[in-house]
């Protein structure tokens, strides 16, 4: 049997000190963005998964005076899997690594890499975009000794913009000669673009009683409404897991994390999520998301990447707020989702929650819009354990003193029942403030 | 044959101080909304229509110190055609307008009302909010001696409240009494809410020699993504036009006008749009928009509305930019219409040009969320002349001095060839900017 333990909730120790001070966050020549109110305590400890070592160092993309590119080395033998944005203007990087992945077999003698860069998405840049693409994985292989096709890339900044490559590959010697299995943290922190904080999130289970651990990280704070995956993560395990069923659980996972998030309805061209499984824990190699050790290892892993979703709201540009909308009672879930979603992306519910308005009406309103089934009179709505309005009706219950020291919280709850059938749906979004317009309205210039 | 003038551009004189003046387009207690920089000039001169009249009065509904009733009475043998949003949480007046027009010949031989309050949506208030609509449309009924089928109500403000019926009921009578075929404009102003100018348009034409007019009038400026009809509009004609013609005229300019705007992305549980005819002008009645009449009418109505609903856009809360999306190549007109939509509901976007940058890779990412078809190599992109990205790359001409020196303008035209097909379309947004959050993120406290 297998137990899964949130590692970061028993080790978090202290805010991240590192994290309030970093000033490596913002483009060259701005001031420093605040970090989030709505960060974690801390960045967790990241355990060291057998098979994996990252380094990350300065190439001056974009940023000054911050890591800016990242490489971790994945040992041979491992298992790699991917999710990408669905976009359709997707990144050179996104490209090239979907392209990648299907031409593996899914798990490598010769191991893999990922080589991430910040300050530049190498989106919309031609055919150049892909020759840089090319000349990274060159770089990136010459230097561990593996073949080009079994490097990934990805790239996230400003889209447009043609990428220095020579930067990049310039710098991956040195990184390759410093990689370290206990870098997790440094690898996190250099993807971010206009985070405030490191995401990092961590699991530890036992499969036929040998401990196996799943840590990743991520990055993610605007352009965030993924639609596959969201804008960065990598997830490690030390289990053994076979490729198709490695891809299996990713995609699963990835549809109640990242694909549950929005901060502003906006899709990235870059969205990638890898998940490697070097195998180094010794168990039978688990070939289904079904058997028991399946299920074990897959709840784990959607804690780890729940976790991951939640931290990039919780850092949604200029969010003060963290609301779960839940809706239940739909006809079916796809209709569940479509509320939650038209309720998540509402800049007017999005904008009350900001102002710390208990305005179910706006909830009402973006319930009307969504284009699912609802009949007014079938439909409640609650403000955490607080009922607002039922039957078509504010309920009689309704207290607006309560409901606004209700508003005043940091983590809110939107309930929608529609009344209607079993279909339900969980969307993390945050409210939307005077900061996001600040951060996106000169973010280029 | 038919000429069409816009009497609103030649009549136009002066900046209307009046509506600069304005304090009732606030919530009692608040400080007023400055009037919109994108404001027209000028209200136009409303012609009088033969066979409408209007009043207004101040009912308290809300606001304080300022009119929030208009009443307008249609004479006996008008045709009047009607499109409401598609909402599933849809208001008790737009439920009783939609029954009301679908019961009626479409032309009634004892004319009709249209009552219209503001400061309350009259939406999600169940059994009474129905009832209150009945009490209203008894009480103009009574005061006009029509049927109250014939009368059609709409009610715009706060959702979820109880509508207070009686202060409106109260009023009606004192309204019948000053019924005046000159003051539209009294009208115009009293539907307002966030509005910060009133919202008129002008268009006359000949039919087989004799003159006709058209005007219009219309209210919205958040909660703006009309899906069938905006937030209120009500246009008027002494044209004589068979009840069929006229709806069908006025759902296809309504695709083209009301339903090609948006301000938010949020759709009105009450948007509502009415239009009568009362043959007053005695042409022989248009039966068709196909015919030749038909089409000198239709292009003049469809003037009237787009002028109504660029106005909307222009008065979008918080705007300081009016901005077109104009969409071509595409597979398909649906392509195209889901391009526009996506960039101009697009937040990040919608801050760049708040911003005044020229930031066209969230163009590309609109484009590629959009979920039409696109090709990155094909996808030209221009703000108004200037062509930034083609090929899949930067333009060869692309200067960046030029494109924030355009981007400093008011009025500004996106244009996006996908280079797919011939698919087109056009929508009308805003920027998004500080303004926006703070009208609405205290709207109702």
């Amino acid at each position: 049997m297998a137990k899964v333990k949130d590692d970061k909730k028993k080790k978090a120790k202290s805010k991240d000190k590192a994290a309030k001070k970093d000033k490596g966050t913002k483009p060259a020549g701005k001031a420093p963005l605040k970090v989030s109110p709505l960060a974690p305590a801390s960045f967790p400890d990241m355990p060291v998964i057998d098979g994996v070592r990252f380094a990350a160092g300065e190439a001056g993309v974009r940023y000054l005076n911050r890591t800016d590119v990242m490489l971790a080395e994945i040992a041979a033998g491992a298992a790699i899997a991917g999710v990408f944005t669905r976009s359709a203007t997707r990144s050179a990087a996104v490209l090239d690594g979907q392209a990648k992945l299907a031409a593996l077999p899914g798990k490598s003698k010769k191991g893999f890499a990922i080589v991430v860069n910040s300050g530049n998405a190498n989106t919309f840049t031609g055919a150049r975009g892909a020759s840089d693409v090319a000349l990274i994985s060159e770089a990136a292989a010459a230097a561990l000794k593996i073949p080009a096709a079994h490097v990934f890339t990805s790239s996230t900044g400003v889209i447009g913009e043609p990428l220095p490559a020579d930067k990049i590959t310039t710098i991956l010697p040195v990184l390759a000669d410093g990689l370290d299995a206990g870098k997790a943290a440094v690898a996190a922190r250099a993807i971010m673009t206009t985070d405030t904080f490191p995401k990092g999130a961590v699991a530890t289970l036992e499969i036929e009683g040998k401990p196996v651990k799943i840590a990743g990280f991520a990055k993610g704070s605007g352009m965030i409404a993924p639609d596959m995956a969201t804008m960065l993560g990598y997830i490690f395990t030390d289990a053994a897991v076979t490729p198709g069923a490695l891809q299996a659980m990713l995609q699963a996972a990835t549809n109640r994390s990242f694909n549950a998030v929005t901060v502003d309805s906006d899709t990235s061209t870059s969205d990638t999520v890898l998940l490697a499984a070097t195998g180094k824990a010794g168990n039978t190699p688990i070939a289904s998301g079904r058997s028991a050790e399946g299920r074990a290892f897959a709840k784990a892993l959607g804690a780890v990447m729940r976790d991951l979703a939640l931290q990039i709201v919780r850092d949604g540009e200029g969010a003060t707020k963290l609301v779960e909308v839940q809706v239940t009672g739909a006809k079916s879930a796809r209709d569940a989702d479509r509320v939650a979603r038209a309720i998540a992306n509402s800049p007017l519910v999005k904008t009350a929650i900001a102002g710390q308005d208990p305005n179910w009406g706006r909830i009402v309103m973006a319930v009307g819009k969504s284009g699912a089934a609802a009949d007014r009179d079938l439909l409640t709505i609650r403000f955490g354990d607080l009922v607002v309005a039922e039957k078509g009706w504010r309920s009689e219950s309704y207290s607006e003193a309560e409901c606004a020291a209700y508003m005043k919280g940091q983590e809110l709850l939107i309930g929608v029942d529609l009344g209607l059938g079993r279909g339900t749906a969980t969307v993390w979004t945050c409210d939307l403030t005077h900061a996001y317009i600040d951060i996106n309205a000169d973010y280029r210039s």
